[in-house]
């Protein structure tokens, strides 16, 4: 059963903004196996509109279309597709009634073109989400079709709650859906396909979806059923099997950035911690600091980008810096030393590195980076080899250095 | 003149990747003063791509396709094309010769199915960038159309320099463009329309584009015409009579971002800076090392979460945080002098404030900052209330700082 999704807006053909709805669209259909077969951007006028919709009820057996729900004059999405489908436009009065309030409550003056948001196609149900914009829904022969406001917020609140339900019930006659994402780092998007393919437990009735989110890779799996707790177990199962077999590599759900993982573990183990970040140039605090609430375990960091701050404000030995050099493993282990004596903190994290694209050498090339890690128990240094240009670098440093610490908290 | 661009991959109709072909694609070509009517995104099955292709031949005078021209079975573009308008698919001699070498040189070992890359239309113009993929563009009756690969850099390369000059020079009989983008920050989107809308300037055959690009807007000048030299000279006209109407909200040239000016503004002066962040976290030098060579001038900072980092490594006076508290002019004032005098740089820059969500009092609500910023002659200090989430408040924090930093190194 095929669909596709027309968004219209003219600042999506003239390039001003980054389309997010057809792709925030396409790719929710898809993890719940519903194949979009085209994606069609346009501006504001009518007759393209109304071709392109006659075109998709023809050949689609569901459309969503985005944007031009709004209150002004080149809003022409529920006009223009009442009278392609042949429809009468007709004021809601209850949505009317609605919007009234809805303006009061935010004591927004009353306009007339206001009254233009009422206006939907004769026979189409609201989607209301209660306070927020609404859009409606259509059937036409065969096809459905939804329409929804342009605002992304307001699009995917709609789509999540109205018409993914609404068509995985109708496809599969009263289906409903199980989805997990996952969040990976340390491990390939082939060397996951091979896991996947491996697992007996993913062969039947299972759709995966795979994103690269540089520097970590994301997975959905997605079920589709009618008995919602077996589903839920057997998503469970799924979840396990998959850990079982990515180990350490799998940093949990994809609402759970791995800077907050690292942040519970250590609020869960009564440790705080500071940082002394060389060739991230701040990147890890950054990191650390988005994370509400962080001032509980984070005490703060160094950035020591010249070899004076290393010796003065972290106390690495003089000695160690011109014997080994400040890209070196002893390094990277006083910084950590260091950054944990001067906040006096439980855990200090360190990372040094040639992020280039010049400052390489033969023995120590762009890339070279030295993790420390020092706690109340252990000091234990890590070295990489990273490709890329300096900003990858920077990132997949940082990355590594929180990941590093995330195994040593778990 | 109306156009169109079709860009096709599986990878677009699911949601894995986001589109960057079109939007590059629809900007510049509006840049350009040329109107994209519709954007389709679509698979690899031929018989869909033939219809849109017959469709957009029918409705546009340009087309820009993107995708498929690789070597495996998936890349239908060129022979779908082909069968579409009527032509024999026939392999360019000159073209696979090319490729074999090209091959060689990166020692890839030769295999059948790169053959495939030298199958094109017959009268078609091979677009060869020189040991990049290539692209090819054809007339069908009235409409041109370009076909190129789905590699953004390589698309990018090939759109620049063939179909934007071709497309230009066709519908202006010979005219050549001239474009300048300008990074602005401090100034809203309908303060800048207002200016452009006032300067008698911009009234007659410029074209400009606002991209709004948290926290800063870009702006694109475009001119075209035949006699370049005039052109280069009625637009540093143009570059000055905005610069006089915006004053220091103008940042300069996009490719430059922020850091980057700072930078060169301190190499300039000779000066080394050193910066004490606090609600930041970490931001403000991670986007100054973002720049190659950066060590120059950076020396480091201290990220002083804990009050105990501001007083141990910044040397702020225990007195100032108990009277004043953290978030206060006098400690931005102590941390800005603090840091200057740890890393013995000359200039020191401060930030502290409260990001949220929590932390928030009726005097000092969330997004309350103080920036302080000491120099070998002066010691200044600044207040914003910055609205937003977490990040928000962060990157407008780290954003002013270093634009306070650029306005007094001038």
């Amino acid at each position: 059963m095929l669909g596709e999704i027309i968004a219209t807006g003219t600042e999506l053909i003239t390039g001003r903004v980054a389309d997010f709805n057809a792709r925030y669209a396409a790719r929710r259909l898809h993890e719940a196996g519903l194949e979009v077969q085209c994606i069609t951007m346009l501006g504001d006028r009518a007759p393209l509109f109304q071709e392109v919709l006659r075109l998709g009820i023809s050949r689609s057996r569901f459309l969503i279309i985005t944007g031009g729900l709004g209150p002004t004059e080149d809003d022409i999405t529920a006009a223009a597709a009442a009278e392609t489908l042949g429809l009468k436009l007709l004021r809601d009065e209850a949505l009317l009634a609605r919007i009234k309030k809805c303006l009061e409550e935010r004591q927004i003056p009353w306009e007339e073109r206001y009254a233009r948001l009422a206006l939907i196609p004769q026979g189409a149900m609201v989607l209301d989400p209660g306070g927020a914009a609404c859009g409606f829904s259509l059937k036409h022969n065969d096809t459905r079709l939804y329409f929804l406001p342009g605002v992304p917020r307001e699009m995917q609140l709609l789509f999540d709650h109205y018409v993914l339900p609404s068509l995985v019930g109708w496809c599969g006659a009263g289906a409903c859906l199980v989805q997990r994402t996952l969040r990976l780092f340390g491990i390939s998007e082939t060397q996951i396909q091979e896991v996947i393919s491996r697992l007996a437990e993913f062969q039947q009735g299972v759709t995966v979806g795979l994103y690269p989110n540089f520097p970590e890779n994301h997975l959905s799996i997605t079920l589709r059923g009618k008995d919602r707790p077996a589903m839920e177990e057997n998503m469970a199962r799924l979840v396990a099997a998959l850990a079982q077999e990515v180990g350490d590599t799998l940093l949990g759900p994809a609402e759970t950035p791995l800077e907050d993982l690292v942040g519970q573990l250590l609020r869960a183990k009564g440790l705080s911690l500071a940082v002394a970040e060389s060739c991230t140039g701040g990147l890890i605090g950054h990191r650390l600091t988005n994370i509400a609430g962080s001032s509980d375990y984070f005490l703060g960091g160094v950035i020591s980008y010249s070899n004076e701050a290393k010796m003065d404000l972290l106390r690495v030995p003089p000695e160690t810096l011109a014997r080994r050099g400040a890209v070196s493993a002893e390094t990277a282990v006083a910084m950590a030393r260091g950054v944990r004596a001067v906040f006096r903190a439980d855990v200090g994290l360190s990372v040094t590195g040639i992020a280039g694209p010049t400052g390489g050498s033969p023995e120590k090339p762009v890339g070279t980076v030295y993790i420390g890690l020092a706690t109340p128990q252990t000091v234990e240094w890590f070295h990489y080899l990273f490709h890329g240009g300096r900003e990858e670098i920077k990132v997949l440093s940082a990355q590594m250095a929180l990941d590093r610490l995330r195994r040593v908290l778990k």
